[in-house]
């Protein structure tokens, strides 16, 4: 992923700014620029809680200044086109897709966030390169800015998910064959025994087991095995 | 997808209640489940905004009447297991995943979120059909509850996401040969023509134009052919 600021345009409450900026470091951005920004006092400080570090070295900057120095700019807006005659706010795309425009660029990216109370004007949009709008819902559809921050930087955030090692057919194989002869051991009727390891199968063939969760299957069925030998 | 319930355990402060009833409503979810929560006054309905109703509407329930009232229970943790050995957080899913799990469910699912200072005990976690994480940077981990309860939504929405008309192969089409007429036209060598006619389709190509556009790009063409008749 490209080096991504965030740009907040004439913010009008400094608690936005401070949830904004904690937000982003959440998702591991650290470039916050503000232009022509309300004043910032404890209340930011206090939002922005370990993140206050970006409100310290944000950059100010004019918009003109943010269009020419940097080499994308995505500006988001809640309001778009109606209809597609109109070019200023159309097309858009969703964060998901500028998601995956955004990889490609080999270069700085900007992302503008507008006013609380009336977003980016086209004065602000009609030289972007992309519009993107968070898909809200038509009861109330205005999200607080610093929502829509969060929801960017979580989308553009190149963050390793966790990773689990899952069972491999070899593994699963093996528990099936352990189940089979668990049912051989409990005397389950031959007659029923296909359908219910095709059951069997379905259960534990959907639940994506880890390979830890297939060894505890396995313990369990010989902890019972043996309690069964200790009985005959 | 299925009814889902936003549930907040003993949340602390009220501020990140109504900011939480804010970004449900955004995302079109109207369900708040309230355990044990702080005290809810001016402020959760100051941040809460016009999602005011949702405040006034929320269930209060014990965890206990959480887990029985819901078919399926998501989980949301910020502290994972470091190892598979351990399955009270583990395995564990990332939103988008839940996503593709939950689509399934034909039944209510309860997303639950914890405290705001120690999130979500053990015996809260144990009962949960799957547990969520948020993926989040090392530099700052700590989601504020209103921000991960927003992400969240967002994943779970099932929103339209808007749609605008992409030109189609025949309409792309007639724009190359328009635009090779319009070579023509301007007297472009004949010996650069089939580079340059590829770096046009290269360029179009790749913005994904829309019928709107192509026809004023026709239109752009048809002026400056119209213009230059005139001259000769």
């Amino acid at each position: 992923m490209p080096e991504v600021s965030i740009v907040l345009i004439e913010p009008l409450y400094e608690g936005n700014v401070g949830f904004a900026a904690r937000v982003m470091k959440n998702f591991g951005f650290t470039r916050l620029v503000l232009v022509s920004p309300c004043t910032l006092g404890d209340e930011a400080i206090m939002r922005a809680s370990h993140a206050r570090d970006l409100l310290d070295g944000a950059r100010r900057m004019t918009i003109d200044e943010v269009y020419r120095g940097f080499d994308f700019v995505v500006a988001t807006t809640g309001e778009v086109s109606k209809s597609v005659c109109t070019p200023m706010r159309m097309p858009y795309y969703a964060p998901a897709e500028v998601r995956e425009i955004v990889a490609d660029i080999d270069g700085t990216v900007a992302v503008l966030f507008g006013r609380e109370n009336w977003g980016l004007g086209n004065s602000e949009l009609v030289r972007a390169n992309l519009i993107c709008t968070i898909p809200t819902s038509g009861i109330y559809p205005i999200l607080n800015l610093s929502h829509a921050v969060g929801i960017l930087c979580y989308e553009l955030a190149d963050l390793p998910r966790g990773t689990y090692p899952l069972a491999g057919q070899v593994e699963m194989d093996s528990l099936y064959r352990h189940l089979d002869s668990f049912l051989d051991r409990i005397d389950h009727p031959d007659f029923k025994r296909p359908n219910t390891m095709i059951l069997l199968r379905r259960v534990f063939g959907r639940t994506k087991l880890t390979t830890r969760e297939v060894s505890t299957l396995h313990g369990l069925m010989r902890r019972a095995e043996w309690h069964m030998e200790k009985k005959d």
